[in-house]
């Protein structure tokens, strides 16, 4: 089972799918977490990690899979949507749950095969992907089931990289290439 | 008690100080929590928190103060920095503790009146203060000591506003117009 997370610090979305035989995926769960704009930082941050704590305990993932932050993104909200993510992070391995992460690109790319898709391309694959009625929403809901999507379907050499890839068709390669990318801005980002 | 933080991701400085009668302030502890940079981010995050929750269970201390985070930082390691600061948070929320945030100018002008002191200038004042006979080191610890000391002599009229200001000496009234500045960039940020 895989548990993916749309960080955010006002809302955090939960979407839980089931990866099956040939990679056959079933929805499970979705949710946005939420925390109060007027209340405290800490307190807020307290919020989003309690709902995100409640969903790994009661689903019991095997990866909690997590959208990748920039520094590069807005100013205003990136700090927030880090810690966010923070909070994810920390309640995975609080638990020994291995945690991934994925650009948005890689989410994209892997979904749809577009690495600039528009999210109702998004949200209508993603419902098409796992046989639901209707499209996924809120749109953190569906960036989060979007998110453990993509961490089912990464192509097998992937973040190896080397010779497997040869084998790989031209969205898995195209996919290879973006999560190469982002290994090498979070190299530059280790640093912290 | 007051328990200061520095974060970081790789090291997180913490200090604690006790604020006497009469604003006379004795040191209690100082220290650095570590993570492994060889080790994952959600691993580093862990070892973070567990370090920081152990210290305020450790002194449970009145009020835990953090560097407040801006984006405009250096972008390599402000992400790092910011979740770090939301592990200290976290940890402080949990258990009912209140979180103070104070910038380095208002820490800077806290210690020395000047909001552009150098860092040898406050690790003086911080050993004088303090009445150590050597100066803090390594500097995360220092600053540590500083944020919590900046909370401990912050102005009663600071953040309130208004008429108490007027009988505040010029240090405090520029402490006050920083920790204003900081307070309008804070509301910018709150939108995250």
């Amino acid at each position: 089972m895989i548990l993916g997370v749309d960080p955010g610090l006002t809302r955090c979305g939960v979407g839980v799918i089931e990866a099956g035989a040939s990679r056959r995926l079933s929805f499970i769960h979705v949710d946005v977490v939420r925390s109060d704009p007027q209340t405290s930082q800490d307190l807020r941050l307290l919020a989003i990690y309690n709902g995100l704590a409640e969903k790994i305990e009661r689903f019991a993932p095997d990866t909690v899979s997590i959208e990748r932050v920039f520094a590069q993104e807005n100013h205003n909200t990136v700090l927030g949507t880090a810690q966010a993510a923070g909070m994810a992070m920390l309640a995975a391995a609080q638990r020994g749950i291995p945690v991934a992460l994925h650009t948005p690109t890689e989410v994209k790319l892997a979904i749809t095969g577009n690495g600039r898709a528009e999210k109702i391309q998004i949200e209508r694959m993603v419902a098409r992907i796992l046989n639901l009625n209707v499209l996924p929403k809120p749109a953190d809901a569906a960036d989060a089931l979007a998110q453990a999507i993509c961490h089912a379907l990464r192509p097998a050499g992937a973040l190896a990289g080397g010779e497997r890839e040869q084998h790989l068709t031209t969205a898995q390669r195209q996919w290879a290439e973006a999560a190469q990318t982002s290994k090498r801005r979070h190299s530059v980002d280790r640093g912290m």
